[in-house]
Order: C-alpha cells, then structure tokens, then sequence
C-alpha cells in the first residue's frame, strides 16, 4: 500500500468512527449537533488521528482500536479551529473553502459548538472501554495536559494573539510552534504509544518523534504562508505577513527556516529508528509533512 | 458543627486545593492564568464541590481527599459562566458584583480562559493519583457527560437560548432545568459517591438525591428571580422575565412552584434516607438548597 492509499484508507476510518462518537443531528438539542458537525465534517486532513494510529501500529504492528482514542484528537483540533475563528481571535469567515461555524450558526452557537467538542473528546477516552483503565486515564492526562495552558496548545494560541501587538523575537516564535500546534502534534504519537501499551524507550523515541514533527509541520506551515498561493493552500496565503505574525520565514529567512525543517526531520527519522519496520509510516508521513505543498 | 460552619470549612479547603490546581499568575503566559482566576476567585459559593465532599463523607464518613475531584466540578461551572457571561451570549458586565472575565480581560482571552478551565477539569481528574485508575476514569465519564449536550449542561444552554425567541412551554422548561444546572449538580453528587466507591444500591440513592436538588435548585432560582431584590440575589434581580426566559413562576405560578420545590425537597430526603447518619450533611444542604433567599 502507498503512502497515499493508507492515509485515505485510515482517513475513511477516522470519519466513520467520529461520526459514530458524536451525536446525529436528529438529536436534541439538533442545531447544537448541527454546528459541531458542520465544523467536524469540513475536509480535514486528520494529521493528529492518523499519527496516532500510525505510532500505535509502530509498536503493535496491527492496531484498529486505536481509531477510538485517535478521534479525540480531531475533536480537540476541530473546537480549537472553531474558537480560533471568532470575531474575537482571528475572525476567519472560511476555512479550506467552507463557511466557519460562527459564520453559519452565530457566534453564541460556534462558542458552544467548540465547548462541546472539547468535552466530547474526553467523553469518548472515558468510554473506549476496551482499553484498560490504566491506559484510558494516562491518554486522557496525555490529551488534557496538551491541550492546556502550560507549554500546550491554549498557551501557544494565547501567545500568538500577543504577538501580533509585540515584537517578534525568537524565544516567542519557539514558545508559539512548541505550543500551540507541536504539543498536540507531539501528544497525538505519544498517545498512540500509550494506548499500544510501548515501552519505556520506544515511548522515548515516539515523543522525540512527535515533538520533532511538530516543530517541523508548523516551520514549513510558515514558509508555505509565504511561497505558495491561496488556492492551493486552502486559507488565506500571506495572512501571517499581513497581520503581523511572528513567522520563521521572516525571523530566520527562507533558507534557513527550510534548513531547520530538514534538521527536525533528520532527528524524527532517528528517534525511531530503534522501532524498525513497523515504523514505515511514521517515516513515510515525517517526509510528507515537509515535503508538502499545502 | 453547624451547617454554616461545615460550608466555611469545606469552601476554605476547596479555596486552597484549587489554588495548588491551577497555574500560579506568574507562569506563562501570565495573562490567561490571570484571567482564569479572576473568575474562578470571584466568590462562588462552591456547591457543586461541596456537594462531591458530602456524597462522599455520606458513604465513607471521612474523605479529606475527595476535594481534588470536587474542584473539577467548580473549575467547570466557571468555564461555563465566563461563556454564559460573553457578548454573544448572555453579554453580562458583573456578577456577584465582580466585573466578568470578557469585561477585565477581553473577548479573545475570556474564551480562551473558558476553554482553559474546561480542558484543566480533566487534566486535575487524570492526574489524581490517590483515586485508583478504574474510578478516575468514571469520574472523567461522569464529568463529561454531565457538561455535554445531550440532557446536559450545554444542551441545556443551547435551548435556553432558543426559548428567548420561542414561546415557554412546560416541555422545554423542565428540559432546560434538568440539563443547564441539573445534570452538573447531580453528578457533583453522583462523583462523590464513585470517589467513596458507593455500591449500587448506595449509588441509586445518591444518582435519585442529585437529580431532586438540581432540580428544586433551578425551581428556587427561578423563584428568586421574581421575588428577591438585586442586591441580595448579587445579581440582577428580574432579568429572566426581562430577557422573556422560560420559567417556573411563569408557567406555573409562584405557588405550584414552591410546591414542587419542597416535593423535590421531600424526594431527595427519602432517596438518601438508607444512608443513615452519615448522610446528615447531605440533607441540611437539600434543607439550605429550597429554604435559600440568595
């Protein structure tokens, strides 16, 4: 199987299993189901459930359970885009060609709609009874920690917001790429890990893995913000210039920051190496996250 | 110990364990740890985490260490009133006369504090590590069920604000009340009693106990809402039928609503009684719950 035909195979998966771990839009209260499932069912790519799944078959080789956990990643991601979006952040009326949520359903609605996917992600790790508890309880901590405030993914964001009125400098243009996409990214491989049941140093190398791949996704985010164009990318290009954002490209030039991305993912490829054949998708998938276009 | 010294006692432990639980203003970023406790130090009364400790203490008399659950709940009721409090919602400057969270820190950061209590609730719950794993993981699934919305926390919230734009009916006013403050105020009760490992029997009692005080609860609040002035309630008085908003007297009258406050009253005694003894606090706080004037 190529790269392309697993991750749409795990991607048909992915979809299937959250729409069955999110309530139907016939049920009450149905504009609420409606909003997080518009927002839901928006053409992501499902980088974080994939990588989840693909570090889990690293370690136990088959693993179609993991589709469980690897759902509340997506949840996480989606609340986190649909919050982002407001008036009051970034105010972003469409997202990959669709309308936002507060842009269909209002601003009270898109609030809400967030808050829910936010809770149901933990819901889902509670009930995915298959997995022992110890191991459910440790993905849940994994997630939450995360998702916070404290080098995670709402302190990133909180930076970012700060940054577009400050100065950029190099201290808080790492904080931002550590935080506010890396540490989920990084949580979405070390999950996987937990609910594999890894050892001590394999879950070492899947968390260097992950924390490499993430400072590499958002490196290449930012040169992608400034080489390539609207329509290929889905989202607004050269937003980040235009407000002011702190991007590698403008801190360390383009040359620099692709020799950066290139550095993370020569390390991502050494720290799983121990995992050997297994691994071929977490290597396959560390490629296209800095060889991608869009 | 009276019942008011009981609360003062409980509240000060509840005051300090969420103190140790919740980043100090001073790591960073400072601004969202500031902005979270702004609000969760605006003087709630803390019943939802006392209500955890008195379950508890009902099943196995002492339970000093069910304050680390109890102060999920509260770190989750003051999420969902920063986000009640936004402009999109219910636009709301004070409570309790404190300036709300949007008011001091902004839009952008009052969702992002909001957001960073929700994700924190799961993180204290996970992270407890005296709790054995099989009962943390059914305190996170109770948590998050009761916060969702389906007959849950934000469900009730999402019909609340359609019933401003559509008539009352009884219908959608004891789904409402059962959903937006019941189903958290029973699972207060209800986590107690997985903290205390109550058996089913036990767990019925409580799980029935929940249901009844959220429900003459939000009957009281409803009450209150006519017949108490602004400055007592500490916040404004009459606003439910300012803003049109499906209530009790509304629809019942004030005294078929006292009645069915004091039938829930009776109900949740008589659910509790084969606690015996140890359940005392448990019905001085029904008693406090429907004879309450703020």
């Amino acid at each position: 199987m190529t790269l392309t035909q697993y991750l749409a195979d795990r991607m048909a998966k992915i979809d299937a299993e959250l729409n069955r771990l999110v309530p139907a839009e016939s049920v009450r209260p149905s504009t609420i189901h409606r909003a997080m499932r518009h927002s839901l069912f928006a053409g992501g790519k499902r980088i974080r459930p994939v990588l989840l799944m693909a570090a889990a078959e690293a370690i136990v080789g088959d693993a179609p359970g993991a589709v469980t956990p690897a759902c509340s990643l997506e949840l996480i991601h989606t609340y986190s885009l649909i919050h982002d979006d407001l008036p009051a952040l970034d105010n972003d009326d469409f997202r990959r060609g669709v309308p936002t949520c507060h842009t269909v359903f209002g601003e009270a609605m898109a609030i809400l709609a967030g808050d829910a996917l936010l809770t149901r992600a933990f819901q889902v790790l509670a009930e995915a009874d298959e997995i022992p508890a110890a191991r459910r309880i440790e993905l849940v901590r994994e997630l939450a920690v995360a998702s916070g405030t404290v080098e995670a993914m709402i302190g990133g964001q909180v930076e970012d917001l700060e940054a577009e009125r400050q100065p950029v400098n190099a201290d808080r243009l790492h904080y931002i790429h550590r935080s506010k996409t890396g540490a989920l990214l990084r949580a979405s491989v070390v999950m996987g890990g937990i609910y594999a049941g890894a050892d001590e140093a394999a879950a070492a190398g899947l968390g260097e893995y992950g924390r490499r791949i993430g400072l590499a996704f958002q490196i290449v985010d930012d040169i992608l913000d400034v080489t390539a164009d609207t329509v290929t990318l889905g989202k607004t290009a050269g937003k980040d210039v235009a407000q002011g954002k702190a991007t590698f490209p403008a801190l360390f030039g383009l040359k620099e920051s692709r020799r950066q991305a290139d550095e993370h993912y020569q390390a991502a490829l050494a720290a799983i190496e121990p995992l050997g054949e297994q691994a071929l998708r977490l290597r396959e998938i560390a490629e296209r996250v800095v060889t991608r276009t869009a």
